[in-house]
Order: structure tokens, then C-alpha cells, then sequence
């Protein structure tokens, strides 16, 4: 069985439209959730914004309630008939999400084990024959083959096979049938 | 450069020790600490307290204060020069450790950075070219050349190369100089 691991932030979880929602209600910005959704939040935030942005992001809970990503669960559950299935999430960079993300796999995908789960820093270090990220710093440190998934922040990415949601996923990983 | 990775509990930590003198301090037993440090405590306690270990273990800051193995910080900052290192520990099964072994790790062998640590619980998910672990089941499942660091629990093993501690190690990957 090969072996199909998927990271959290933005490919299984929606974390940039949280972080757009804290930026529209609690920062003072004239800039609109279209424009928060087309660029990366790094060009169109001011260094202070970014960095009050990375603070609420280590805060304890900021992961826990975060939406999943649509027919991510459903496609998820078919792979797993197809794929070995790891779940990579690099938040070392976020020592208080420890326990909100695995309490969070547990709630959304109760089907992945926790033998399957990686918290890790440099994703070079998984030894997986896909890796389906939204940042192509992952996917160029990894040995597999690196799918990227779309995100505001890599739009004008092509080294990388690209899908831009879980249908695209199901699409490129499911056999017909 | 080549990639070793180390397991944390029983190779960088002396969690087994820790496990000892609870046994011998809050426990009932007759078992003498030569006898606790012989076999493993699978076959010495009785189930019932076998499941209060796993409770203690579980339990915030367990991880939190336990000793370093000897001459492991030291022998670890000297592989550094000549390995990339990164520590994976197997923890995944104990969700209220994360913050306390990330902490220690940091308090401790504060020269590995925080991209270097992994946090999993099926060890074939690690890319590396060597580890070591005191736990056979993480070396097979490993595909690079596993080392197996002596405990009680693997003292008849066969299988791996064997090294019984960091002074062992040390003989082992760095150079005579």
C-alpha cells in the first residue's frame, strides 16, 4: 500500500480563512475579505499585524475550533481504503497547539490512529511516497512526490502538481468507479 | 551530511529509571531496584499496576523532570558537527507529554533547533539514514540502519547493532580523534 500523508494547516484544516476572520473583526483594516483571500496575509499585513497575528496563533486554543476544509473528511476516509495515511503538521514553531491539534484530528478524522499522526518541524524528515502541502518549502525538502495544494500564498507556484480542493484530490488519488 | 535521529525515552532520557523508583517508592512490591532494573517491567508488575503506570505517565509534567542519560547532552552536541540530528519520540500515545518533552528538550539540548524534533507514533514515518532506539518494533518499521540502545526490555535481541551507552555511541559515529 503506498503511502499518502497529508498536512493539517490550509490542506486539511482552514486555517487561513480564521486567520482572515481575526484580521477583518479585531485588526483596523480597510482591506476587504476578498482582497485578504487573493494575496498571501505576509504582503498585505503590516510587520506589527503579523507579528500580533503570530502571537494569537500561539495562543492555547487558537487550533481547536478551526473549520475543516470542505469533503476533506469523506475524501480522506476513501483514500484510507487506498493509501496508508499519515497526517504531518509541522508546529513545532507552536508549542501550545500540541494538544488542540491532536484533540482536533481526533474530533474530525476519528479514523486516523494516532500511530499516524507526525507533529514535526522540517517536513524532510517523512518518508512517504505522496505529500499533499500548501507550502512548497515542505514539498521541495521532501523525498516523495509533493502535491501542492492551492493557497493564497503559492498561486504563482509551478514546480509542483497542484490541487486546489478535496475533489481535486479524490480526482487525482481514487480510481474511477 | 548524513541524517541521525534519536528516540528520546530510554535513549536521550532516563524514563525507565523514573518508572523505577515510582514502582519502589509508591507502589506495594518486594521487588528490589537490581531486580527492577533486570527484566522488563511488562513481566515484574502485575497488570493492575501496570495500568497505574501508563495513568502516572499520562499525567501532566510526568515527562516533565526527568534525568538526562549520562553523557548524552555532550555526546549529542559532538555528533552535531559531524550528523544532522533530529529527535523523534514516539509520543503520540501519551497526548499531555508534547509540551513537557518539548520543554525539556529545549532545557536540555537546547542546540537542536526546533525544526529537528518530531513528535509520532508509528516510527516508519521517519527519513533518516540512522536511528536509535531502544525499541526493536521503531527499528523495523525504520528504513534506514536502526541502532539499538540497551534496556531492559531488549536485552536478548539479536537483530541490530547494540550499544549500550552514549560512550558506546560516541565510539560508534564520531571520529577518532
Amino acid at each position: 500500500m503506498l503511502r499518502l500523508t497529508l498536512d493539517m494547516d490550509d490542506v486539511l484544516a482552514n486555517t487561513h480563512e480564521k486567520l482572515i476572520n481575526i484580521v477583518l473583526n479585531d485588526f483596523s483594516t480597510t482591506l476587504t475579505e476578498k482582497e485578504l483571500k487573493a494575496a498571501p496575509l505576509k504582503e498585505l499585513l503590516h510587520p506589527k499585524q503579523l507579528g500580533k497575528l503570530k502571537k494569537i496563533m500561539n495562543a492555547p486554543s487558537f487550533f481547536a475550533d478551526i473549520e475543516v476544509k470542505e469533503d476533506a473528511i469523506e475524501t480522506v476516509r476513501a483514500l484510507s481504503s487506498y493509501y496508508e495515511i499519515f497526517v504531518a503538521t509541522a508546529c513545532m514553531e507552536f508549542p501550545n497547539s500540541f494538544k488542540d491539534k491532536f484533540d482536533w484530528l481526533a474530533r474530525h478524522f476519528n479514523f486516523i490512529p494516532w500511530t499516524h499522526i507526525v507533529f514535526c518541524g522540517h517536513k524532510s524528515i517523512i518518508q512517504s511516497d505522496y505529500l499533499i502541502d500548501d507550502h512548497t518549502k515542505n514539498l521541495y525538502a521532501f523525498k516523495g512526490e509533493g502535491i501542492l495544494f492551492t493557497a493564497a500564498h503559492n498561486k504563482k507556484e509551478t514546480g509542483f502538481r497542484r490541487v486546489s480542493s478535496w475533489k481535486e484530490v479524490s480526482e487525482l488519488f481514487l480510481p474511477i468507479v
